[in-house]
């Protein structure tokens, strides 16, 4: 299978995906290791993991070079790097503390029972990950999954797999963590086959390749946490600095061509700040420039998914169409050197009949509408993007938190942009759009690989609790 | 819609199922007073419930007797009742302190940034219930679900819909309730409906609906809790006293006619106790007798389904064929005026490649094989029953638990019978087999039902985060 290349579009790298029956081999081996795996101590499990990361920061400019060329972005490249080799350290302390602490214990309403819990990992945990931050996304997952003592199989996208070698070289070097951990070269059949072996699925990517994933999982009961592109929105309230706030928005649209599930695509502003917001948002936001002919000659790098382009000249032509204004930025998509690039693209006279108002946009287009009351935004929010994450802007701090408790939504940013991305590795929406609370906050991150299994004795008598003589 | 008394086998009662759009109309309604539900104290709410409680005692007689019609069966009818009065109280009592404690908080590893977490309820959660326990399943969920906030669409199963009168009578003079709880008469297209349009799901069913259910909500990404049958497994090791085991094993196989998830419907006995075993097993199953003619005739009631009455008929037919031999009962489903029975019917000579030893039979089966080693039964029950509730019994209580330990179960009563039914309301397979744990016991009985929300602010400097100049 042939790989474009995001910047020059040729196909110049070549993946080979695993089979289905590949899949079910490879899960066999990595359960069968996960037996010893598990057997360690967490310390012990801490001290491989620590040895991998020694040995990703060996390879760290072998590994940056391949995302280089897998998403044609630079500083993105290095933050997601770094980001791992951080959060490895911090998952493995929060691993110590959480295998410290007592566990949650449950107790029954019927005192005589005695009940004792005990966890254990699911055996295999089966990660499938997208072409916006192709390491960092599937490690966020792989490292807690190892650390609680599950064996770990990642399919990346099969648009990013360069980075695979750099991984694939650092493992090399730690044996014990070789045995349970495989990054496979993949395509659609692959990550089917993932669904259908795994003990666990995590998904990241698109609402259309998510429920694909839903419903195959749901078929063999197999437990999934999808997490599916969605739709962050800015609110600008009438009290909000429009100075600081044009930066903060344009970052939260621009960072990584907007290619990130917590991006800014929609925009409320309150029609008195309006006038003031939109021309410094054009300033800046045409002060930007595009990574091309090189990767240092701007900020914005290509849009890696040919998908995703396609679907940004779609979401810009039917805004178009519908009698939306370009302020900034450009109608298409703009073939550069063979690749598809988007600036910052400012548009006004935009309302919800237009996808790009009520869709998932994966690109850095800055669609702005005005309200005179906070209730319009408020039910906007609620009714086309809930579920998102807001970054809400204003000075009256009590007011702010007022609006924040009417938002039907995941999390709100209170005077910033993608505050969410930094609490507990969080950021999207999962299967059920239960908020980033429940699957990747706190001991949540280790908890949702565990199993629980209830020994249960009744202390009451001798006799069983019901019985036919 | 005509509805098949399962005494007679006369179609003595008709519903009307509920259109999709009907649904639709009916989950507007809800949803519109879930808000007023939701603005009262939780001690405004609990007092609510329990108005409704005295509403139920009041209407006790009516509704046992609609159960009889429904199930065809007495002792369980009124314990299903009993189970929900004294549940009531129960979750009342829990929410008081759920709600007066506080909740699980969140910390950020960075330590600048403040988290607010907040919950609020799913506002709508939808219920799908099986024929084995018509009120007592479908109960376990309402009353929590309407003690957190949420509105509540009950769709009974469409086999055992006459209970829903009484249940309405008491629900006609709270109402308060009955503005915010509806049980609803529907056929499969009217639970399809459901899963569509509710906020939460709900399901506890056979294994074949629960796929469709879990497909359909992951379709519509709305969170759903899937109960699917399961099958029970006794193992009786060498040092069991086959006295007790024998009685407690019996009532686990034959209560509700073994039309429970919970029941027992295969067993694994030491070769040395075998002889023994069998022949008290034998002498006690002989003693109890089918509930025909009358309902007070015997502890056996009619099979209320009659899908299940002909996969009971299927899975002994194939038995034998393979060379299983019927010790006690008989060799298929006996029709007695118009209703389907089963015996209590003990098998030898079986094995593995007999579908009563590995799919779930919701009767009154009791196939027994042997072992000389322990492993076996731990690999059989890993092997064909994972997820499942183990009945163990042994006398050396460390040994049991070191068994325990081994097997890939939900839960394990020790020298017992269905403890796990005890514990938290829970005795099915949730739909990632994560147990019992996960959504039935402690505070999950309510956690379930809320949505979480952060409101995350950083308190580090004036600025945002990030930033495009």
């Amino acid at each position: 299978m042939q790989v474009r290349n995001p910047r020059t579009g040729e196909f110049d790298y070549i993946i080979k995906p695993l089979s289905r029956e590949a899949v079910v081999q490879k899960a066999q081996t990595l359960r069968k290791k996960q037996h010893n795996w598990l057997a360690k101590d967490v310390l012990k499990r801490i001290a491989v993991v620590q040895d991998w990361k020694e040995m990703l920061v060996k390879c760290k400019d072998e590994l940056i070079e391949a995302l280089y060329l897998d998403t044609g972005r630079k500083v993105e490249s290095f933050m997601e790097v770094e980001e791992v080799l951080e959060g490895i350290d911090r998952w493995c302390d929060s691993a110590f503390h959480y295998f410290h602490a007592s566990e949650e214990t449950f107790v029954a309403h019927n005192s005589f029972l005695e009940i004792d819990t005990e966890v254990s990992p699911y055996p295999l945990v089966g990660i499938i990950s997208p072409c916006s931050f192709p390491f960092l996304l599937p490690m966020r997952e792989v490292i807690p999954a190892l650390l609680v003592g599950s064996a770990v199989l990642v399919k990346p996208s099969e648009l990013t797999p360069r980075f695979m070698k750099a991984v694939a070289h650092s493992l090399h070097f730690v044996p014990e963590l070789n045995e349970v951990l495989s990054f496979v070269e993949g395509d659609a059949q692959t990550g089917e086959a993932l669904c259908e072996t795994c003990d666990y699925i995590c998904f990241t990517g698109s609402t259309k390749v998510a429920k694909e994933v839903a419903n195959r999982t749901a078929n063999h009961f197999i437990p999934a946490q999808i997490n599916a592109t969605k739709k962050g929105v800015a609110i600008v309230t009438e009290s909000a600095d429009w100075e600081t706030v044009t930066s903060a928005i344009l970052w939260g649209s621009a960072f990584n061509a907007g290619q990130s599930c917590a991006s800014i695509e929609a925009i409320y502003v309150h029609r008195n700040v309006f006038p003031l917001f939109l021309s410094r948002l054009v300033g800046k936001a045409n002060l930007l420039n595009l990574a091309y002919p090189t990767l240092d000659s701007g900020q914005i790098g290509p849009i890696i998914s040919e998908v995703a382009a396609h679907n940004l000249n779609e979401q810009l032509a039917d805004a178009i169409r519908k009698g939306a204004k370009i302020i900034a930025g450009s109608s298409a998509v703009e073939q550069l050197g063979g690749g598809n690039y988007v600036r910052p693209t400012i548009l006004t006279n935009v309302d919800h009949r237009m996808k790009l108002m009520t869709e998932p946009t994966f690109g850095p287009l800055l669609p702005v509408m005005t309200f005179q009351d906070i209730k319009d935004p408020i039910n906007w929010v609620n009714t086309y993007s809930p579920s998102c994450d807001v970054a809400l802007f204003g000075n009256a701090e009590e007011e702010m938190v007022e609006i924040a408790k009417k938002l039907n939504v995941s999390s709100v940013s209170l005077n910033d942009v993608g505050l969410n991305i930094m609490i507990g590795d969080a950021n999207f929406m999962n299967f059920s759009p239960a908020g980033i609370s429940d699957l990747h906050l706190g001991v949540a991150i280790f908890r949702k690989f565990l199993k629980k299994k209830a020994l249960i004795t009744n202390r009451a008598s001798g006799k069983p609790t019901w019985w036919y003589d």
